[in-house]
């Protein structure tokens, strides 16, 4: 959804969770204290970029931030928008499921996340890969 | 453990999870990004201090960072060591328990933490109650 050289924002195709992002540290390191000062800054940006753009895009009741990674020590946050109807509020999505045949209204239009990412932010770079004709 | 006038930091007692803190903003809001740019950017600085000075203490085998606030919609980040033995890792600590009886070897001490988070965010404010003779 975009990229610049310290992060990547992922859209996780969840259909419990549309709307689901991951903001993925592009260089390994484990722990958010493990980068600079100001590369936290620049990451936690990102991961509020995408809250923000969520809330404006698909109004969920709430949004959950995560970095976890004790599966993939590498930096990682999980923005997690959620409803009071999903399958495991209030619990965490990592908890017990409290109800089952979950189908949530929520579309995101990915050209909508893009631009909305790339107003707060600035314009994505361009991914070597995706560079070639 | 700490306190400014955005927020506070809290040790929670927990047995499993030794040094697990909670930073809390003060006023009442839900969402990060309900936060003004440079709020967002103090309270993050407070979270990493906390997640620096935790590891510089009792050196968990990961940290992890969310912020849920399903239950309780008001903004608190939870700082949690974790280690391989502890009660449900790999699992986030909201998921299945993969062991029992553990007892983590992992001790905080109180005066230390604080000195700590003095030294990177310097001293707190001393709440009302606190200064009453």
């Amino acid at each position: 959804m975009w990229k610049s050289a310290l992060c990547r924002v992922v859209l996780i195709d969840d259909t419990d969770y549309p709307g689901f992002c991951r903001v993925i540290l592009n260089r390994h390191e484990p722990e958010m204290t493990d980068l600079a000062v100001n590369e936290r800054q620049a990451m936690m940006r990102v991961v509020f970029a995408v809250e923000s753009a969520l809330r404006h895009l698909i109004n969920p009741d709430k949004i959950n931030l995560a970095s976890l990674g004790n599966v993939t020590p590498h930096v990682h946050w999980h923005v997690i928008p959620r409803w009071r109807e999903d399958r495991c509020f209030p619990n965490p999505i990592w908890g017990l499921a409290q109800r089952t045949d979950v189908a949530l209204p929520a579309k995101i239009d990915l050209s909508i996340l893009r631009k909305a990412l790339a107003e707060q932010l600035g314009e994505p770079i361009v991914s070597r890969e995706r560079s070639f004709p």
